[in-house]
């Protein structure tokens, strides 16, 4: 019996860096994850690749697929439909491997109500950290700014009521640190550990 | 306010490498944790620094401890006292610090009395996967020995149940790395993270 891998969601408000954050974790050579490669009805932009950067499809076959239920999320920005590929998640899954989705906070949601053990990691505008200092601090920032900053924050900190862990955006490489760490320790959780022993231990 | 360091408690079964562990955690440049330095009642070994290794008392001296309620934890080995003096590990957690124990799998569960919220780390035998391997390839092993095996596994399997992580000692700077990312990821739990944030935020 194989162990099913993890389903690893990056997410974030829009802006944060989730892109760059995901370029580097698959340009380093230790990342043993696998990237599921969105779907999207938008033109391929220059030097964009069918099957490296997207899959790309007419609105036609991605209404479709829709329909089909072979959406694990979507959602449409602009005029435009973006959608992970349900098969390819749970085939790797399947076969023992982990999975590593980089989608908006809309999508996010969407997958957790369908995949809830998924690990959601939310990725934080350092902003917030900053917002803490000038206020730990106190600073010369006008009263207005810091009202606004504040009602800024408050809504991040709403959005990440949803996910598991929250990795501040200070640096790429911390980030990418941090999330690589979270997927070494989740891999060594007691109940996801023992599962695998008992069940060996039960088959005999 | 200063936001609570982790209690990080790393025990297992005797003879599995804890201290070996330990201390190329503590060899580490990167290791931000401090280590609470055990007492205990029996002589000093050649080499051995009060303060350093440990923390050297008398019989008297460590049982009216006891009856103080100053130690965390401890127990009785081949007659000498070893034990966690508490107010060290509480002062260090106050000061934001992460605090570190290593100790024997009985007082593991004295601490996790005191502290359930702290961060249990099971080190794991690389036996139990070796049996896993034997047992999936099937071998040569007689009846008997695969047997004692399974009992042994069984065992130790049952000792974990009260922990939040396994580590597997199959190498020991991969024990560390674990142990390393499951404290980073601990760190960016959103429990912790957002009640920071929000009690920044409710303080204004």
């Amino acid at each position: 019996m194989v162990e099913k891998g993890l389903l690893i969601v990056l997410s974030g408000p829009s802006g944060v860096g989730k892109g760059t954050v995901r370029k580097a974790i698959f340009d380093r050579p230790d990342t043993a994850f696998e990237y599921s490669i969105s779907m999207t009805t938008r033109n391929p932009r220059e030097g964009e690749i069918h099957g490296v950067d997207y899959f790309f499809k007419s609105r036609d076959e991605f209404e479709a697929l829709i329909e089909q239920g072979k959406l694990l999320e979507y959602a449409e920005f602009v005029g435009n439909y973006y959608g992970t590929p349900v098969d390819y998640v749970r085939e790797t899954l399947d076969s023992g491997k982990d999975v590593f989705l980089e989608i908006e906070v809309q999508g996010a949601r969407q997958v957790r109500e369908k995949f809830p053990e998924g690990l959601f990691i939310f990725l934080a505008p350092p902003s917030l950290t900053e917002l803490e200092n000038r206020i730990t601090t106190r600073g010369t920032e006008t009263e207005e700014l810091i009202r606004q900053r504040m009602k800024a924050a408050k809504e991040e900190i709403e959005l990440m009521d949803l996910y598991d862990y929250v990795v501040e955006n200070d640096r790429v490489e911390n980030a990418c640190e941090r999330i690589n760490a979270i997927v070494i320790a989740e891999h060594c959780r007691r109940e996801r550990v023992t599962h695998r022993y008992k069940t060996m231990l039960e088959s005999e």
